[in-house]
């Protein structure tokens, strides 16, 4: 941030009064601009013992296969754009939404929501996807997921289906993707 | 909005291509600045069967009570946020933090992320804060409650205590906060 989005004067990035952090802050308005963590939001849709995952057309990691998610929108629910990033992606319809696994990526100031639901009748491709795909366990692409929270979903998901059970986790995305990979924990 | 945040450019308000929603565009960076909810994290501390409040020393709603909570920061995670505000807001310290619930406020673009934890030794006064109390359930100011997700967090704190069973909920705040302090739900 350089200029105010208010008056378009320059900012100055400092400590206000106060505060024990640097923020944007405009000397003609006097407002600080404060910046915030944004919410990814997804959905792992689910057909008997297969999910669905989307190949991206779109970088970064083009040609990868991910779970259907995106920015959370002004002036919706978590799991409204949860549903909305699921159409837009892979064309599909779920039902019986729950809130399944959360993550917290503050080296790039991201909180990610999912939600696991059953996949409803037939799915196709969005304009960010080349391909979408029904995937049993022994089927997924380790080497060829897109980020270390997909990772880090389907092998949650895959363990709990055995128990019958979902617990809602939180943590940072783990080192498994990574390994699987090859590439480093902390370029995404 | 009004001006690019990096150039200081009148910034438009209208629908990017291939997209279905109005955005700020700046045309001099061709940038699109995009405007998402925030998350606000937050704790209830726990001391045997009471609960830790503060009375808020800021608007809105001064001098009523809430649970600590406020807006997460960049580089932290959602735990590291919730202890930080309750450190901050009621110099308390907490152990065994559990992921409790979550609240969507679409109309005001708020996720509101709240855990539950232990109290551990004493608390006190943060600087907005004018008063710090614990409450047993026949002790809450009912009528005083800053916010509806206070209500919600509580009534179903109290109610799963009964079962020792605290399921992680999503929803949006209820109609609870409204009944009991004749506000209408919509203004906050
Ligand atoms: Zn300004
Ligand atoms: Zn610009």
């Amino acid at each position: 941030m350089k200029f105010c989005s208010e008056c378009g004067a320059s900012v100055v990035f400092e400590v206000p009064a106060g505060d024990d952090r640097h923020r944007y802050i405009c000397r003609q308005c006097d407002v600080i601009h404060y910046q915030n963590p944004r919410i990814v939001v997804g959905c792992l849709p689910v057909a008997g013992d297969k999910v669905l995952l989307c190949r991206r057309a779109i970088e970064p990691r083009h040609g990868f296969w991910t779970i259907p998610a995106g920015y959370m929108e002004n002036g919706e629910t978590m799991l409204e754009g949860a549903l909305r990033e699921t159409r837009e992606e892979a064309a599909a319809t779920v039902e019986n939404e729950q809130l399944y696994r959360l993550f917290d990526i503050p080296h790039i100031n991201q909180v990610y929501v999912f939600y696991r639901a059953d996949l409803v009748g037939d799915f196709g491709i969005g304009p960010e996807s080349l391909e979408s795909r029904l995937f049993a366990e022994d089927e997924i692409p380790w080497s060829e997921l897109a980020f270390p929270i997909v990772t880090d979903v389907l092998v949650d998901f895959f363990a709990d289906r055995q128990k019958h059970h979902y617990p809602i986790r939180v943590t940072k995305p783990g080192p498994l993707w990574a390994e699987h990979t090859g590439h480093k924990p902390s370029k995404i």
